[in-house]
């Protein structure tokens, strides 16, 4: 064994950045910074460290398990932030407290999550985003969408597609076919990890009326809002799961009216990984990826949580997955491939 | 109980940054990071977390004792970084095995020290700085004591001062003396906590003959190079304290020699609190901070640990504190006070 055997390891799934990324990555946040700037928002950090309790709120189980943590000299349990947005609630409800909504805030940061098992993705991602606090409804959602268009042009990345969808359409699925808690986690978790075979499998063992099952099936759709979006107004029984899906429309034409000309398509699949989510949710697609490049949605419940009750909505990027893409576009910017990562319907 | 008490609250030792510093800070990075740039400088990012084991070669037991650590999933102990010239040994071990030196490598990130105690500084920082691989000798030293007036002129800091200092300086004082492993370091870690009180009474209690005793007390001068170092000169034996003395006079020549106009004090209890300074050490003092804003020095041996064996010489400076001096300092240019914090000597 050589005496420098393990010298320069790195813990797992984090990486050096060398050289000319680094400048690339460093300029690329300047850009989406100034985007964010130019249209109101106000640049904030927040520690790497957050105690845990505060960062529990908004995540799934599975997200609480992905945190990294550590005991401080105190015995207080620390996590590493696992996202930007619970530390931007925490801020408000504290210097925040008296300030004029809507707030418009945003960040460039390193974010924290212990992805094990087989996922290659990083454990440390650069993430670059903005939170609109305090502006409820469609006029909040547009807004960021505009503003996740209008940030991925200005870095150079000229193709993208929008996936979109809304959280109490799936509640609204589950709800009409009368799962168990435990029945509707299992599909939630395998629509998370986007395992169709699984879902599909799951939803066979149920042993449902066919209508219900059909319905089920209906949530993997992935495809043109009126052709996916007319079926389920067919099927849907509850008010709440019609009304999402005419809010999801609203943002649709709303966007359009603020000049966003993009692909979309509705993904009732879409889930982001995070309980916070209330309303429209929302994922960034870019060729040659099946990451999504950003996403953001609506949580109007969190900041209740640290005493500002605001209605909010948001988004981040990923810096590194935005740098490949604005790197493979350059030089191609006429191209017109669709970069859903498993298309099953048409173009919106 | 209020359903919200405790919510909102930080870990100690850091804080939120809002508006206008977070932005503020972000531009003067870009500064700094440019200024590197054109002196040759290529930015590089590491990962947040490392390997303890990676991380303990430079540090001493305080530093080590003052690490944020961590076990990951598969048991192995990890560290926040503490700082960001023991990760680039370890780059530059992995990486860049095969660059021709001299290598010149910059960075921006936050550091991660649990300063306990009465400390107020501040548990995680935001490190600006360089690392110059494969200089040995005065010219290195001096090249980046002229890029760290370059910095500071660049973010707008115009007057500052320079501590100097060398390790084999007080290296040779406490073996003149004779004095115990255990005597020595107590020494040292009062001359590292500033505390000359306790200091001079450690040095009262080894009862010593009255010319040891005044040796050990001319450690904790602060003054004109000429002065103290003539002082020195006369009394020290060991011919690598001697020699250590010369280095830091053709450093300081040297750099003149680059254009640097600065006051220059030699501070025989300057000690950065990390093991793997080897040679010149050095600080940077503006007006209205007790804490230097920056400093570095030479580590000759640590890149030896991680595989590449090149002597080597960086600084850091502390953005937040600078960022300060810059604001303080605007306005005020045509100031003359001397921002020494205990000046006890004359200005070179």
């Amino acid at each position: 064994m050589k005496p420098n055997q393990g010298r320069g390891q790195l813990p797992e799934g984090v990486r050096d950045v060398l050289y000319g990324e680094a400048a690339s990555r460093r300029h690329l946040e300047g850009i989406l910074l100034d985007t964010y700037g130019r249209w109101g928002y106000h640049e904030v950090a927040t520690p790497t460290l957050e105690l845990l309790d505060n960062m529990l709120p908004g995540l799934s189980g599975q997200a609480q398990d992905e945190l990294y943590k550590l005991v401080d000299r105190r015995g207080r349990v620390l996590a590493l932030r696992p996202d930007m947005t619970t530390p931007i609630a925490r801020l408000a409800g504290t210097h925040l407290q008296q300030a004029e909504p809507p707030i418009r805030l945003c960040y460039s940061a390193p974010v924290f999550r212990y992805t094990g098992g087989n996922s290659a993705r990083p454990h440390e991602v650069r993430q670059s985003g903005v939170e609109l606090l305090g502006e409820p409804g469609c006029q909040g959602d547009a807004e960021v969408i505009a503003l996740v268009a209008a940030a991925l042009r200005a870095a150079g990345v000229t193709t993208f597609a929008l996936s979109l969808s809304h959280c109490r359409i799936l509640d609204g699925i589950l709800e009409q076919c009368g799962l168990s808690a435990t029945a509707a986690a299992g599909l939630r978790q395998a629509l998370l990890d986007r395992d169709l075979v699984r879902y599909e499998q799951a939803v066979q063992a149920l042993g449902l009326p066919a209508a219900d099952a059909d319905l089920l099936m209906l949530a993997t759709a992935l495809g043109n809002l009126e052709q996916v979006g007319g079926a389920l107004a067919e099927r849907l029984q509850a008010s709440s799961a019609q009304q999402a899906l005419v809010e999801v429309r609203q943002v649709v034409r709303r966007f359009k009216e603020l000049g966003v000309r993009v692909p979309v398509h509705l993904d009732l699949g879409l889930m982001r990984g995070l309980d916070y989510y209330t309303g429209l949710v929302f994922e960034a697609y870019v060729p040659g990826s099946g990451l999504p490049v950003g996403g953001g949605g609506r949580y109007d419940l969190l900041l209740r949580s640290f005493g500002r009750d605001l209605a909010a909505t948001g988004f981040a990027l990923d810096v590194d997955l935005l740098l490949a893409a604005r790197e493979r576009q350059a030089g191609r910017r006429q191209s017109t491939e669709v970069p859903f990562p498993a298309l099953q319907g048409g173009i919106h």
